[in-house]
């Protein structure tokens, strides 16, 4: 039997500032075979969703205009052939879009039991910033124990995640942020160096420490110089954003000389396969640490649904420590 | 026993062209307890022996300034620590330098038996293309059969001994060259398709093939949109040569949306523990193909030592297809 009924869920139709977005009825989706319907209890806001609601999106196939990547909720029916999951069970949930409203269909592979031991709204904030360190530093950049990763933007929601993140997992966490202010809240977060981007060179500040392993680089163009300066012989940098900028001159001499890897990568256009095989790692290697409570939350505020403007106005302004989220009950 | 006594050998003392070479008398190399002496039969010319001939060389711990990174010929005298090799073997070797010379000394991790069926004069020009693919293909590109691989220069040195050794391990080769000479002989060496770069766009026509997984890079700065181009999504570059400049301005849109990997590499100044690792690679896959015939040396023109002069001249001119050995004996 497919559910149907009306929901209310934030779309984009025409893109914009956040005044463009919408809360609107919109029918309860229906669920494919393969597809579990989640009664959405929360969702987090993503840089992807801003990207989206300003018509920059490079939408993966089958993406709505419905906002939204991740969710967390109670399990309210599954497709013939889900075998995971049955209704009132408590989850989270990477979603391709449609994850700003009450309910969301979603392919069963990457949807996760919710981890013990958090609230159920603040584990929406879990799947995007969990399942992108966990592909890119990783995955992707084979981070080891011992080694050392530089993040940029060190109290974002990836930041202030990944820096907790890899200290469990045995690394030596570097960050860089914008503000004196911002990097004692890195430093308590367990970063073992955070450099005032705006007042310090963090490339030579890096190079100076040792070197960094790993770059797990939000900024890409105007930050390309110093990081290549920054990363150690062997240096792995993982480019999945371009907040400063789509492009700048790469020095092949250096990349050859330190025999640097540079990459990029986005998480939502990735195949149904390829994300289940992300979410599997994930729930493996951050669940247990959620659980015991080395590796925390860091909501930073929580929205109603119906004030997704103010929210997005809120991550604009781009003074939030950890992640902001929407409350879609 | 440490022999001594003289040889000839090939020096540069004041950067140029190939008129600064100078063929003069030396003391024949003291043996380290971890080398092997190899009188030498024949070595071949590389790339690096002009850009070292030229000053701008990044020479490896220890190297001197005989040119020369590899060698075929007979062992001489063994260091106490050797158990590989004794002495009357036939061998090749990739040397950190000194290898235009009558003898040379190399840690036993870079020597290998002669491979079978190839005289041992031809043998001298196949350590550094078969370790460079090896390296760079194989274990740093992860290649697959079934893959495409974009060689640039498909009729020199490397690409001439890349497109067999590609082929014969089942993948696709496509190689660029710069007339349509060079391009017949590349796909009567077995490339799948041959790219006159001077008549037609590379990274179009790459393109429309199907798209490269791997591209080994000589030419860096002026090919880098080309290559961006040509890259099939979750493409790998090995950028091993700076022809083309050392910076251009990089597209991290592509990187991104196609999840490029872009990496630099250099043989010469790997660590000697790599660089045995990489030899014992590259005589555990080559070998057996150089001893079938599915592989064949591809020697362009034999120059004497003395006559070393005249052999970097011609290798200046770029008209040779192949390799171009210096005979030492």
């Amino acid at each position: 039997m497919i559910l149907r009924g009306d929901m209310r869920a934030v779309v984009i139709d025409t893109p914009g500032g956040p005044e463009a977005l919408e809360v609107r009825d919109f029918a309860i989706p229906l669920v494919r075979s393969d597809e579990v319907l989640i009664k959405v209890t929360a969702a987090g806001l993503n840089r992807t969703d801003v990207i989206q609601r300003g018509g920059r999106a490079n939408l993966p196939p089958g993406a709505t205009n419905i906002l939204g990547l991740e969710v967390s909720g109670t399990v309210e029916q599954v497709g013939e052939s889900v075998t995971g999951f049955k209704p009132g069970q408590l989850v989270v949930a990477l979603t391709d879009s449609g994850g700003y409203a009450q309910f969301v269909s979603v392919p069963e592979g990457q949807v996760a039991r919710a981890p013990q031991n958090l609230g159920l709204v603040e584990a929406a904030g879990i799947p995007e910033v969990a399942a992108t360190v966990v592909l890119n530093v990783l995955m992707t950049g084979k981070f080891a124990p011992g080694e050392t990763v530089l993040i940029h933007g060190g109290t974002g929601g990836i930041g202030s995640f990944a820096i907790q993140l890899i200290k469990a997992l045995g690394g030596n966490v570097l960050v860089t942020s914008g503000s004196d202010e911002k990097c004692v809240q890195a430093r308590e977060l367990g970063a073992d160096l955070a450099i005032n981007y705006r007042t310090e060179n963090f490339g030579e500040v890096v190079q100076a420490y040792g070197g960094a392993d790993i770059i797990l680089d939000t900024v890409a163009g105007s930050y390309l110089d110093a990081n290549l300066k920054a990363m150690s012989t062997g240096g792995r940098m993982i480019t999945i954003g371009k907040q400063g900028g789509a492009s700048a001159n790469i020095d092949f001499t250096l990349l050859m000389k330190k025999k640097l890897t540079l990459t990029g990568s986005l998480l939502r256009d990735r195949t149904p396969a390829k994300k289940r095989e992300i979410m599997a790692q994930t729930v493996k290697i951050v669940w247990p640490l959620l659980e015991s409570g080395a590796v925390q939350g860091t909501t930073d505020k929580i929205f109603a649904l119906d004030d997704v403007v103010a929210a997005h106005r809120y991550f604009d302004e781009g003074t939030h420590q950890g992640k902001i989220l929407l409350d879609c009950r």
